[in-house]
């Protein structure tokens, strides 16, 4: 018989994935161009030329046998390493390659790292806003998602609502930052603060609380924002990241798992995720897309543009009376809609070919995203579109 | 708190593995070229030239944005349509995109298949001797394995056994055909009665029971083997695919689900299977692997070195008195091991460099398995060790 669960879940429509079908209509009569489509997280700078390169070379040069072979379900042992070795230089951490799991994205990171701390009906905590993807992460590993209030001050965290509803059944946290959809990169104060709480409440209940950090973005941080790297501060982390911000490469669908050394349990977990994998069909990704990574470890794409269109914006929406905590990283931002209503505040931006997320999906009312992951000229062409929306409707 | 399941999961040690390591130790000590390893099924020829051309070409002309650009979670429309085209072509059945889900590999298609039939607490019945990684694919979504004992005899089915096991609580039948191990392809007979059966403990019951016939080595089959389709034969199948063997590409992680037009819910289920992915954190195949397999999905890599390893291997044990149904496809053969223990036996035949794998851990004892996809030239020095092996110990 068809399982029913998975059936319901057809019912669900995406709201980004409706603007963004909205958004493609929309083109088709009046030129893309012409929308201002401001609705999906897809990179739009190119992945650097060294990954091309190497792919090139590899599949010039390479024994085809060895290039497609088997990979341990673990990833490639060298590219483990070299993942390794690059997370130690930057962030001043001691992994080896047995702390590294590669998987398909992060998508696969977490649902092997969720498996690996949390049994079906125990909690997983994250903080609105979040990206809503994750609750079906979560909640089909069959432990449960709880979403700790927002904190609309700052976009930090609610530490109050937080430590009350870290109770026992809690085996997880999970963060994401620099975070989708507000841009709000966690400051070093916020992690630490996070992670006092954390430990005391391990303590309390006697059992590990693990912190499953989603890192996606970590390599798109503006200028002088303060973006630590939570494992330090925190043992029992696992860090959960995917080169498809970073190196522009969503659909190659790689990334990794990297296990704090000094974790409950760290030389497992690794060996832990491949049986995991075993039962999500995952078992390991692309050989020859780890190895160009690999190669390219310390390169991004040209983030610089996101930081350029977030300022752009930044002053505009300021100019024009929004209110908005200013981004530190990401390519998104969060402001607050200029009626409590953010789904008739999306809905009424359409008329002027603004295409915007608004934040019920999120996990918090009344604000609304824009990915402004689209060239930097056609940000500037949707300034005019703002000032005669916000003078015509408010 | 560490998941205990997966953590036992770490006791168990693979015997296929555990020979290979010995093989590869070993031949740090002769020379590999002297060790005849015959443990691992891993292709031993090349994929085509095109798919390499292919990728390059893709690499070099493409724009990046595109070529590394999400896939959707189904597939890449275009691709989806090409497998369908191609199937449709070889096999006589009317798929459209919309029946196809790509996936990484058989092991992800598996994955996929099974969470849409079948409920945790629900069986799944495969037939011996099987691969041995169902058992954690299966029961790892919930489900439970369950393995009909073999047919000896033909290594066809055992249909008295498959019709007592047949029960209500079943919800699919997994096969695999052409079979690791015994290399034996099912003949359209076979298929057909276990079709009959099937159909008639559907009516019974009251509830659909699905065929997942899982095909990785559906390309390599022998001259004038009788090889249906097995789809063709029972409108409830989810076939499961893999170009790990046919292209040589076991590293890339591609493959896909086509399901049968006619069977139930036929036009939903690929998009349950992208809801599934959600849990699982699959969410696509590489997009650069997706389109450049979608270019050359009527050609394989050379497979007619298993065909011609089969017959060297198949004739000298016939000489030496074995007993063995003579495969019909794959790059397997499974003998009878020549005493009843069949792990004594190859323990035994690993002093003269004999890496076989008992037929234990297949759910069958008192065979061995051999993995001829290595160098005929190989092949041919191997039996000499085997006639040594036999009149020494036998």
């Amino acid at each position: 018989m068809i399982v029913q669960k998975y059936k319901d879940m057809l019912q669900g429509k995406s709201v980004i994935r409706q603007l963004s079908e909205f958004a493609t209509q929309r083109g088709k009569e009046i030129g893309y161009e012409n929308v201002f489509d401001y609705s999906l997280g897809n990179p739009s700078v190119p992945v650097p030329q060294a990954f091309t390169d190497t792919m090139i070379r590899m599949l010039q040069e390479k024994n085809p046998m060895e290039l497609h072979g088997y990979s341990q379900s673990l990833g490639i042992p060298s590219v483990r390493e070299k993942v390794a070795a690059s997370l130690n230089e930057r962030f001043g951490m001691h992994y080896t390659g047995n702390h590294i799991f590669m998987t398909t994205g992060a998508a696969g990171a977490i649902a092997h790292a969720v498996r690996c701390v949390a049994e079906p009906g125990d909690e997983v905590l994250t903080f609105a806003p979040y990206f809503p993807e994750y609750a079906p992460y979560i909640n089909l590993t069959g432990a449960v998602l709880k979403v700790v209030p927002a904190d609309t001050e700052s976009f930090q965290i609610n530490f109050e609502a937080f430590e009350q509803m870290l109770t026992d059944k809690v085996a997880a946290v999970l963060i994401n930052t620099p975070n989708n959809p507000s841009g709000m990169v966690y400051s070093t104060q916020t992690i630490q603060e996070m992670a006092r709480i954390m430990r005391e409440k391990e303590e309390q209940y006697g059992h590990d609380i693990f912190l499953i950090s989603d890192e996606p973005y970590r390599e798109i941080v503006f200028a002088g924002v303060d973006a630590p790297y939570p494992s330090r501060f925190y043992d029992n982390t696992l860090s959960c990241y995917s080169f498809s911000k970073s190196l522009s490469l969503p659909g190659e669908r790689i990334g990794y798992v990297a296990v704090n050394p000094a974790c409950t349990d760290a030389d497992i977990i690794s060996v832990m995720c491949s049986q995991i994998s075993r039962g999500t069909g995952h078992n390991c990704p692309p050989s020859i897309i780890q190895l160009a990574v690999s190669e390219v470890l310390d390169l991004t794409a040209d983030l610089s543009v996101y930081e350029t269109n977030m300022n752009i914006l930044y002053k505009e929406l300021m100019n024009l009376g929004f209110e908005c905590v200013k981004p530190g990283g990401t390519f998104y931002i969060f402001p607050r809609a200029l009626e409590e209503d953010a789904v008739a505040f999306s809905e009424k931006a359409k008329k002027y070919d603004l295409i915007l997320v608004p934040s019920d999906s999120f996990g918090v009312k009344g604000y609304f995203r824009l990915a402004y992951c689209i060239d930097t000229e056609k940000v500037e062409r949707s300034l005019e579109a703002f000032r005669k929306f916000v003078k015509a409707e408010y």
